[in-house]
């Protein structure tokens, strides 16, 4: 059975409460039931439909940075349906209303977005707090600093043939790291850490620490397909047969040989993407043999943990324990008072 | 300090009993304290020492097909010492002792086997019951069974590179299978019962069923170091620090790829060997996923536990248990009454 | 609150196009709203019910092997109530619906299946791809293969007396080979693999390989309480208390006191029974202790496991992955391009 | 080699000191190096050797309640030996002696003892606290309680079966109450403390606290062989197949039914065996399902676990802790000061 | 959108037959739809709400000892608002609805308790089976008990300091004992079941048992929030990060020093709470290391285990089993026939 | 029986080569033999005994950084035996032997150190590669950098209370940091690697990350009783009832509560030292619940970790791999070439 128009179940004393209203951008994740909204969102996904009584409709997902909420255009045209592009940006006016307790939007103007306006991509999805150009130099400063000839010339032919995903690649499907540059930012503070404690642990052999951190999760990009906005739709058939640290092995194995890699220095790399998620039941048959394979899978998860932890913070009031974080087996957090 | 000779320790009545004694060949297993013994055995090892009195002897480890057992040539001279050569066969005159609880052999003659005597290499160090080129043969004979030519293709090359190996490989470093040819014999009956359930569930791709088994472990070769007797003196480096599974599959990536290997079949192949030890503590990260992959983990397990058993009950009586057997998590096993 | 007539809520237009369709038979799995259908199916349960305006119709629950779906005879009369008789097959005229975004069949005509009209039970309900006296004879004929006397009458005694049930119990409530003769199919491809990995290993003693596959579920007919169709309501008490490897136990026990077994084959007939689980979790407080118990266990999880894999691949595309199967674990299985 | 009596090497000095003693009678665990004991010990296995020297001696095994020291008699006669009986009451002279770090008695006289001595076997080997015949009255006092008749019936046929041999038979083979009489001091603690609780849990069914305590260890007489001092040589071979709660459900289910017991009851009582150790590791695949078959697991633990920290206390000073306890999961126990 | 009046749904033949049944007190469990009430009953919760057709009611949460019900008051008035007061008991008229599947009582009549009404609070929340001053009494008495004067004056201090929350508090947010006086009269059978077992085992220093019984869950007062019903509204701050066997230990450190309490006797107390959860997941990092704090952790879940099946068996008929339990592991639970 | 002496064992040649060798300082570890050795040493242990023969000697456990060695004085005087104390320093000299596969020290001569000799304690025992009054102004240079001014007098207070104990105590009984001036080596590491990673993660409050290392491990001062050596005897009654974690706690809330401390603040650190350990079975019942006290337990590990890994690779050779460590999880650890 089709879908009442929910235009037609809110009564006209509340319409006329929203029209009074002036028209001002809202982030999605505020927006709320009576307010009106006019600026830039990202169309993720649309269908044209009908209601029970037989009339055309838009269905639409927008998402920005905070956010995805759902839309429709009651009004349907042709040329409407031009506009409505997957993965284009439009500008659109808008009343918040609510339905089965749920935000949707009812659109009363759309437009696409004109060259000339100058929209930040990092504001309409979720993507890493610095630019991913911008990470990309940094990781890339550390190459440099890779003494070891053979070893840098290793990591800098990977890194440059996934040099393109790099810039967008998430770091995950879901979870941690889940956005736009995500793997990068992931990549870049690992890194930073890792340069960090080698100053303490000054026995440690850097070149392997800088190395395994740059290719630990670099097969991500062929272990999922993610758009160029960090969406990750599934993983590929590679990547669920095997997983990227199977598909990691075998890139250092197969680039290293391209270029002469010695042989001890080839397996230890493999040896440290093997055994970074250091326990059999995460992924690692092995355990970490070399200190610095101890330290890459130490910065792997202090990483992802900090991640975790400041992403479950967001939000809470101070003095206050958030919900229990799945991802951190469930445990509710605590926000300090200040 | 230096060890007292046996030989001053001994009353002169025990002595003579063994003087009395008819020399005949004892397999090293059989051998008992007062008992003399003549025949072939294999040194595995040697030394040559000094007494507490500074008289130099010969100390020698001599092995068959049934175990191993100390010996001593007390009277040392260079022309003796020049036949006590590592991994030869020879010809020696004895008497066994007993030392602090062990059998030792005192030798009274010895001498290098003969070229014109012809003695099986299978009667002095441990072997899998069938000769290892018989076994190579009924083996490929499955690889012509192998439809796919391309899949064909890649099981010939990988195991003609392995050929000489295949021969004397023992399948483990000790615990099943750790024999000369114990890697073939493994593999035949595998495959044998892999060929037989194929009968019974029909539905199954042979092909995959033949390759992942003669696949599945012929990277041990690469994992261990055996000599031509199929002993292992230890794990390689790669061996350590990545194993077996992972050095398939990487064999099974590059091999493919020289061929022009279909991408999903060698994918699929380096899936099965992933997962052929089913549980990630047991060194598999991923689980099969297809049932031919499922099936050769039960192939596997189900050769290992029939061996265990089979040894487990040798030398145990009728309607009595053997002791604890480690390898089969500390069970005692019944042998029934006939 | 009664239930609004769905009739009443779907619009005239799409009526029409419904009544223009011819009827012809379909299987429940492929019924598509909008359709109609006519032919025979099986009567699983029904209840006589009110719509809100006070007005009585009958709701029914039709099965075939294909699945169940739900039926309204929204025109009662007493003599349509008799038709309507709970385990019946009736031959029906209906189009097919959708509400709440299930299935759901409008009949419009019922009548009961004549005697003279010939429908198979393996149509209309899951069961066995092989006819069940067909296994039963099959499996037999592993009985006559026995050679010891006692245990061949202990094994023809315990099947006898459990034959009828034998010809419809399923092999479990639900999950694997829960269906009309699931038990004996289940039996039959264990039996037929036990002969053939019994080529291979031929140290192991067949008669209590036969007898112990025979015997080790048998007790699921006094663990279950299933119907002629192979549909288990639930558990017995006994079942509850005790579970079916207990209670086999206990029947080789009695059984084999009644012909005077020999005491040492009843007991470890009943530790094959005792242990066939293999882990403790799994319900066997021991592991086995003899190798055709050993095997016994193996015979049973890869029947199970092949089934799971079949059934997980149905209707599963070339080249893509099956959902999670909870039964496997959640993996994702995988269908081979062809 | 033989072994250098111990006589030889003990210089002249120190046997002086020892004559110079007095003989008195010492506990087994008391003897320290240098002093003397007379009394009666059981001889619980002997041997005639001979030394390098070829001279014969015996060697025994001596034990009392308190513990077990090897003892030699040097001098060796046929009259001697005559007297040296396995299992036999002996009176002895001897002198202490320390040998490889090990106490070692050097008996200077022997004889058997008279029929008119009057020596209690609870001196001689480790027993429980109470007359077996006093606690198996109290135990059998508790039958009388059980006010369903068919189940006090059940539980008197099966005691009276056992009746001899509960008289001596231990718990265990080793760790808690494996000593003269465990079985049945276990028992009556037990059901004391099943008799308490019941006044505090009074919804409680008595008459199955008292069963299923009666019942749930007696057929460890059937799992275990035990000589008529409470020392277990062995389990049997159904013991080691099946073990005691599979063994206790058969012997419910047969009793039961000669006596024509209600079904229910039966099954009951042997889901109290089945689940009385309550972890599938431990032995019990089913939980307990009924409060009484609860509680019955807790009297079995605190009984096992008070038993074990009495123990581990002895002989530890106040204020001070044990040495680990293997048994108590390698606790160090602590021991208050008064 | 707001919900539609369950009243415009019902037909006027169903509410005539309402109407023409005579309104008696029912308990909420016992609630049928298509009965009338009439009685005393708890207000939990309310909320002013209106229908889609802008019209206000009350939407209120009803409890007795039996459960919650929701209730309607579709008369809004201001008077009405006035009486509707949480936490309050009020009389209330009513007729017994069902929506989507759930009881709804549609009030009539409604007024506050009069003072001169004697409502016992024990009818209109769920409490325990004993009067909470009562068993404060009791649970003192054995305070008495404790013979060594600081650990009796110890136990005083502490339960002075919570006397008047013992005399509500439960013993849990939700499980077992959590309802009102749940805390006491889990701990007055918990040591009353001490005291027996004590007369068993009788080498136990009871002052331990009755101090670590009394101060075991004491601190779960600051660990959470309850009502003075015994409705727990959250945990605590510190019960959230440290939780009541910290509070517990920290407390007995602190009273104790206050009384120059012995060191060692405040440690092991201190010990008591800290062992008494046994295993390192439930909260317990150290092990009971003396025996009374073994017994204490017995006690302690015999109690709740004994609770649970007592709770789990209400309304379970004789010869069947209950629904899963999952605080008992999911188990069924059997009633046993009388 | 008392022990032959060496001396007699020995052939005179050997002894002859001996004493050819010229006298010069050898570490423990370096000691072969056949060599000689002069120098000094530490007086671990020692006891005066007695030869078969009766006559005098000494046995002294000798130790140095690098290890501990048995040596013997066999011409006892009373002179020599006053100069033998435990726990001072001595000068020998002495001819190292091998007896039973150990190495042995024959001391010829022997004189307590002259207080003129200036011999660093560091190069006679295990101890920190810092001096700790060097490691201790470090670390207290971390406590100005804590803002919170409550916080910083707490942990001040608490480091003064210890100040003396913490120039020696190890930061284990045995396993990593195990000697003089671990603890404070062990918090030094990890405050620096905290200071680091926090530039990194700079939404971490610092007060808590500073405070959270500085208390995390202070009681293990109460948990063990070490000698200025840094050498634990035992852990002490508290330690092992309640162990430093709940120590710690402990300090906290009493420290806390004599200056006032803000009672979130001290609760928040309480948690932190809680949650240290991270899981139950290491001794924490909660997991880190804030940012700062999961970084907390990573800084612990790493630190462990990266020791661990630094002395396992001591005397392995490049491109080797060490023996199994025990500490990690029986790896064997690889040293790469350079």
């Amino acid at each position: 059975m089709g879908q009442t128009s929910i235009g037609d179940l809110i009564n006209s004393k509340e319409r006329e409460q929203i029209k009074s209203m002036v028209y001002e951008h809202k982030n999605i994740a505020e927006l709320k039931a009576g307010e009106k909204t006019e600026g830039f969102y990202l169309i993720k996904s649309f269908e044209v439909r009908k209601t029970t009584a037989g009339k055309q409709y838009i269905d639409i997902n927008l998402v920005d940075k905070t956010g995805e909420v759902n839309a429709k255009i009651w009004e349907y045209s042709k040329e409407t349906e031009k506009i409505v592009i997957e993965n284009s940006i439009v500008k659109i006016r808008g009343e918040v209303l609510e339905w089965s307790g749920s935000k949707q939007v009812k659109i009363n103007k759309i437009r696409a977005k004109l060259s000339t306006e100058n929209i930040k991509i990092s504001e309409l999805i979720p993507s890493a707090p610095i630019e991913t150009s911008e990470m990309l130099d940094t990781v890339k400063s550390y190459v440099k600093k890779i003494k070891d000839v053979q070893i840098k010339l290793l990591v800098e032919n990977i890194m440059n043939k996934y040099n393109n995903k790099l810039l967008y690649y998430p770091a995950a499907k879901k979870n941690h790291h889940s956005y736009l540059g995500g793997l990068l930012y992931h990549t870049l503070r690992m890194i930073q850490s890792g340069e960090k404690l080698g100053q303490v642990y000054d026995y440690l052999n850097m070149d392997y620490v800088y190395a395994g951190v740059l290719l630990h999760d670099i097969c991500k990009i062929l272990e999922m397909d993610s758009d160029e906005y960090g969406v990750v739709s599934d993983y590929t058939m590679e990547g669920k047969l095997l997983g990227h640290i199977i598909q990691g092995i075998k890139e250092i194995e197969i680039e290293g040989e391209k270029i002469g890699l010695n042989r001890e220095k080839s397996i230890v790399l493999q040896h440290m993407v093997l055994s970074h998620h250091y326990e059999p039941e995460f992924g690692s048959p092995k355990k970490p043999m070399t200190p610095e394979a101890e330290l890459l899978h130490f910065l792997d998860i202090i990483d992802t943990r900090m991640f975790d932890f400041e992403h479950a913070l967001e939000g809470v009031e101070s003095g206050k324990f958030s919900d229990r974080i799945w991802l951190l087996d469930n445990r509710n957090i605590y926000k300090m008072q200040d």
